[in-house]
């Protein structure tokens, strides 16, 4: 398959819409390839992926915005357009667990996340600098103290966007980050929880879980935002648990879900598949 | 929602298809609810199951055929046109097993189906006339022996035109059919195998499961074909066993999967979800 | 097999338990046939449930408690003995939701629990009557407004003693139980609660499950204690959803994981597989 | 928790087994910690897995085994006896996939795997050999043609020998291992298939689900045996696929099943939870 084009769109219900911008694809050529729409009865949204081949195309990339920018103000979407061979800048930030980060580095690096490119590792601790430099990803270490947090923040942002990083990763990273910095990165900061969220927000949800004696346990990513755990969800998996095991255990079990559930969620992420509204997230899969 | 008419095509894939069909819908006032294609990159086949309400649509129903036509001719179209308020009626086939029949008897009854009318029930044993009787469903007895079993096939057949039949589901029916019963039904009755197929085809499949010693065991539902248990699959689920089940634990398991399944499945079909080519299935769900 | 005896047991843990109560079985000439152990090593707690044959066992039943007994004391054990054709007499409790009773009547009628004789079923509707007395079981209506909750509940408990009633299965019962209610059937009233606890507790989870935009949707099985859906959880389970469904979806969709999973719950308990400690269950399958 | 024993059998079952066995055990001071037993009622065979604390127990470890000894010979036992403490030399087996490896590399490297001593890799490309090698792995090169099979057999042999293998894990090794070799490592091969067996035994098994158009797929950790996927069935888990999903989507999706499902099976063979019997596993965990 050749080069394509991907259109986000989210507007206001209404008659017309999917002929509309299929007719536009089709007139100038487009070999539509995906189109996936959902209408959110309720509150009377249309959400729409659609992803086309450029190579008959007859508008040049720079134009496709201006050329669909009729249609748009018609039927006041927001809209976002991507191309398949675009790349996004990944910084992933890290604590002490490993698991996750050894996903993603292994990920990147076996081509899983074609639309990914990791700069960058940050983390709060060196103990992951040695594997994360093995894998040549340059690694910077940024120690937080209650004290020093508002300026760590401000250096690790002037990195970010020297770098010119369009997705932040938290790969089970153990700060809490400030909503100055959400602010800048909204719908752009993935993280990952180890539990079933809603249940067991905040902090040692295996505890609480062997505590409560669930039966099941999972693990959540979602978009971050400024009230904790509460932003979003991307992804959520589980995994049986009975009374033999113990927090250990549960702990154990989770990391394969959270590895894998973080995985799924960036690769969403990366292939433009994932509309945010009402904090909620659609999924083109 | 008002009353919508549904649109299952599948075509040789091509540019157009989308917005050419989507145009119509719009041209004529239709509101598109639901829209939702499939391409099969390796054969180049375009599916779609598109849905739109009627009430402002300008073509009376009986003309939307013909009004549709010439695009189906351009695309060399297969393509079905059904309406929300249509209702198949449809025959259940059992023998002695109750778990799916008494499924299908509640779902039907409690309104999960309100696309299907149960007409009728056929056993070749006499065991579940009470209960389908119970439910008010009439009970057909038709013992099936080498000897009869063309001439039973054909009364059956006859009482299936005689009602009108859309759909047959076997739920347990412990009966072959035979090819000529087969294409006169064909891609309209559904199987209920209590194994993951392709795994352990045929009979007694949860001894032979017992015997492999695996570790999950499934369900599948698919359209009959004249090959045994070869027909499309439509839904399959599956559970967890292990070395403590033996055959009749997995049996006892089995059952909530067969009957999960089985429902699954005549849902999607009640609701036109279903399209078959090549042996599989597209579940627009 | 033939006939067994089960004993159910709970001690601070120590060594030599298992060597003496499996002692006690074989010199008096009864066959193991299942012995599970679990030890909870955080509070140093253990758990039995072993059964045995007793064909060739010397005690007579109604002496084996005493036989027993200086075991027991010698461990400070709370220990249970049944017996495999005990038949405990159960009395299910529903409002208006007929699924979940109506997988308990199949059940009950179709062999799958033989451990419980269904004697009665209560209801604060009338919506059901119909199809319990189809099953050829008594119905009782006891209507409940906010004045007569006391007096309901205090018929309730006469009906239920006169009827030796062992189990009280909450069916989707939309009332909640008075504390002193509770108290006559501590660890012997199970609930099905129409989410994955502990996210979602109280009213309306499906409806909150949507609104926070979950991706996975559950059901728990519990016993009921005094505090609303905090009870000890035996059993859950879960399903898929995405942004597609619609909060019906997720009720259509959970209603076959209740049923279910309140189902296990049932049988798990009719064959003494349960024990309850510090508001969790070990469960012995 | 200190240092435990751990004895694995399996005999004729008879009445007295578990009083003989943990009576030894109580006997001589050892605190039983796990116990878990297990008869397969058709075949009236007994099985079992005992762990028991050393810290108290009055037999060195050299003597365990000849004061079991006469119980052993009394119920006629197959039995083994490890330490907590024991650790198996492991070889792993790859071509040139790298998913399985990598996994377990990390495991290895992370401390999940306590009992298991990684030595060194094998295999039949050069592909891998970086990799391995900065985990600080020894990679073995030995290419393999049908013409000198019998004879690379032998020297990898050799090198097992030498290494004091006890574990052979093949990751994805796309070699057919001869029955001479098979036989040296009787139920101590751990191979991957990458479909739910016994659907697609053989090659291709993600290609001919596709073709067959299941509606999930699976993966199956197992021992080798002569016979060709035929071994017996450690663990096995699933995954759903929808039309949506083409062949390489089921690849994907397959190798984070194929890496967790064969990691699974190595942990429970290190920690000396499995038990083979009639080409089936029994599993204690």
């Amino acid at each position: 398959m050749g080069r394509t084009a991907i259109l986000l769109i989210s507007c206001p219900d209404t008659k017309g819409i999917l002929a509309e911008v299929t007719g536009f694809i089709a007139r100038n050529g487009g070999n539509i390839i995906h189109a996936d729409q959902h209408i959110d009865f309720q509150k009377k949204i249309f959400f729409m992926r659609i992803e086309w081949e450029l190579s008959d195309f007859k508008i040049p990339d720079s134009q496709i915005g201006d050329a669909f920018s009729p249609i748009a103000q018609k039927f006041k979407m927001e809209w976002e357009l991507h191309f398949s061979d675009e790349v996004k800048r990944v910084a992933i930030f890290v604590s002490k667990h490993d698991h996750c980060l050894y996903e993603l580095l292994y990920r990147f690096k076996a081509g899983d996340f074609p639309g990914g490119d990791l700069r960058l590792v940050i983390s709060n601790h060196l103990d992951l600098k040695e594997l994360v430099e093995r894998f040549g990803v340059p690694f910077y270490h940024f120690p937080v103290s209650r004290e020093n947090k508002q300026e760590v923040e401000k250096k690790e942002l002037e990195l970010l966007k020297e770098e010119g990083i369009d997705l932040i990763i938290l790969a089970r990273y153990m700060q809490i980050l400030s909503d100055q910095f959400v602010n800048q990165y909204r719908n752009r900061i993935i993280n990952i929880h180890h539990s079933f969220l809603p249940a067991f927000v905040g902090a040692k949800p295996y505890h609480r879980a062997y505590e409560r004696g669930v039966k099941i346990i999972g693990a959540t990513s979602h978009y971050v935002t400024e009230e904790l755990d509460q932003g979003p969800i991307i992804e959520q998996d589980v995994v049986r648990v009975s009374h033999r095991d113990s927090v250990e255990d549960m702990i154990r079990k989770g990391r394969d879900l959270e590895k894998l559930v973080l995985a799924r969620a960036v690769k969403w992420h990366l292939e433009n598949k994932i509309l945010v509204y009402d904090n909620k997230t659609v999924i083109f899969d």
